[in-house]
């Protein structure tokens, strides 16, 4: 159903792999949650399955729904460590629909009334907030 | 983990119960999906679970993944019928991220190269239209 094929060397990939740094905040068998590096708002997280698939139609189901279980942990964490008012939740498949890094992921957005969504190309954030950021949703996981 | 109780009384649950119409393009025993009357484009579908939730947070684990099975099925369907190049997944909670309807939906979106979305505010669809794009969408999901 894909457009084509799972590329190993997307970036998400070598974070699975450990080739390349990221701000984890959860990790299960099935699944890795690491902040955005180029955030939507304070406490953007992406949420990925272990397994390679390119998108939404390729993913097995099983690593489905694992990852929409991880999904909601990290939601809860996140809303609960920004003190947030909503959550908003994307995921892009193919170019055309947003996508950049071609593999599944599921971005979870803390946010809050009357502040709108930064733009995703809005720039790198500074690592050091990005660190004390995942700490935060860390340990509102451990709640 | 929500801000306010789920209220039976929503739009959805509505649907859910027969009370109010809606173009339903795929059913089984946990979810539903049918087309959205104020679409950001051709093709925009809704997804619901069955269970009472009011969003992401509160949803019985089973639930979301029969949600998560429900919504890669759709999309599949959805792409292939409207031979879109991607599609844009949204999930909203609470009014802050975007929400109107408190019952848990996940939208999926047909997207096309150089097609920016429109707007949710965009206005109510012709009811004819909805009812021919639910029916290529159900011809694509008995494929």
């Amino acid at each position: 159903m894909t457009d084509t094929a799972y590329d190993p060397d997307n970036i998400f990939a070598k974070i699975l792999r450990g080739e390349i740094p990221a701000h984890r905040v959860y990790e299960d068998a099935d699944t890795l949650a690491f902040m955005d590096v180029m955030p939507q708002g304070p406490g953007h997280t992406l949420v990925i399955p272990k397994a390679p698939a390119r998108g939404l139609l390729d993913a097995d189901p099983a690593s489905l729904a694992a990852l929409a279980a991880s999904v909601q942990r990290v939601a809860r964490a996140v809303k609960a460590a920004f003190e947030a008012d909503g959550l908003t939740v994307f995921q892009f498949n193919e170019a055309a629909g947003g996508q950049t890094v071609f593999h599944l992921h599921v971005h979870v957005v803390p946010r809050f009334d009357g502040v709108p969504l930064q733009r995703h190309e809005g720039g790198m954030a500074d690592p050091t907030v990005l660190a004390g950021h995942a700490e935060r949703i860390r340990a509102a996981l451990e709640v």
